[in-house]
């Protein structure tokens, strides 16, 4: 087996909060306990020829290992929960289960939430900015119902405390998706969600993950300095 | 091996043309020569407590055999793709790209295609219609721009027809995806998508899935004229 090699932003947009999606990768890798090297990419770098050979839509992050490359977020932390044990269970039907669970974060339940923050950076000065945001929040919200519900019910069934059995790559995934709306202040209306997030943050794995995407930003604003 | 059944919608509310959710599943489903049962479900059934069971968010499809309850399209089509030969390569490098395919479709070309159909239809009536569809646009055609060169650059290297190797679970997933561009007209300025959804609709799977959701709609038609 040869390295993993991971790509990532050389100056994350998220200035270090672990928003950018080499989070979900970094934490996986984390939880599985396996090494890997990490290839830092300028934006320009993105847009040439020799990435987008590994990720035709120029973006982070990407996967290289044994011959194998890969790229989407979803596709890299799939691959990687099913070909490692520890982020997916044994038995098919809840293996299943959890990689439904992992496709509702990035289907159904990221969208709203990307479309909420993309209108928060480009369309601020709009005069019908705030029009659009109640709009937007409101379909956020929806996901947020759903999915606060859907884990109230774990818990009051047997003390579950993440989304399908024991924490799991949909559990991952979910949690990387539902912090893009910390700055939005929707969060403090879902106390059970801002919970849920909070035992998923408390893993080691999550902390060695964070640490490490944060080291790499502070280490581009000392060089830039 | 029990019998397969899914969910879709009692009457769809894009009058059969085969742009819900549970086209995707079908086609899959007629490629892997699997029959199956469909439930249909109303508005109203969606949302309650009998099918927030098997999908939390309220929507269609769904998927049950054997023990094994799944949602999300996505989720579906791999696990249908993963236990039957047909739609994923055997070897394991080439499978993992192929869902890496999979996962683009749904998390890079779908998110602004479903933005921009969402603005057409809840949006048309603003007086900032125009400038937000000019901005949709732009990030559509980002997408677009980027999937069709890469399918030229396929074709150039050894004519090759699909995103990448032999039709696959990510070129039946891209293709759903696309078709919903259809009553856009921008399909119209990017004739090598456009003759890439034509070669999939050509495949006899994909006749028989639209046709079958077809009739759904054309019955609840007629039930209710």
């Amino acid at each position: 087996m040869t390295t993993i090699t991971i790509t990532a932003f050389e100056t994350s947009p998220d200035r270090g909060r672990g928003l950018a999606r080499d989070m979900r990768v970094r934490w996986a890798l984390e939880e599985l306990g396996l090494p890997y090297a990490v290839r830092l990419l300028s934006f320009e770098a993105l847009k040439q020829p020799a990435h987008r050979t590994l990720n035709p839509f120029g973006q982070i992050p990407s996967f290289e290992q044994d011959g194998i490359a890969l790229f989407e977020s979803g596709a890299i932390v799939l691959h990687l929960a099913r070909t490692h044990p520890g982020l997916l269970p044994a038995d098919p039907a809840a293996q299943a289960r959890a990689t439904a669970w992992l496709f509702a974060a990035l289907s159904t339940v990221e969208p709203p939430i990307v479309e909420r923050s993309m209108a928060a950076l480009f369309e601020s000065a709009k005069p019908w900015h705030e029009e659009r945001l109640a709009m937007l929040d409101g379909r956020v919200r929806v996901r947020l119902d759903e999915l606060s519900a859907h884990l109230g019910q774990r818990e009051a069934l047997d003390g579950g405390e993440w989304l399908d059995g024991a924490f799991s790559a949909g559990d991952l995934m979910m949690v990387t998706v539902l912090r893009r709306l910390e700055s939005s202040g929707i969060l403090a209306d879902y106390p059970g969600l801002a919970a849920y997030i909070a035992r998923a943050q408390a893993r080691p794995a999550y902390a060695r993950a964070f640490a490490d995407q944060l080291a790499v930003f502070e280490r581009s604003q000392a060089a830039n300095s």
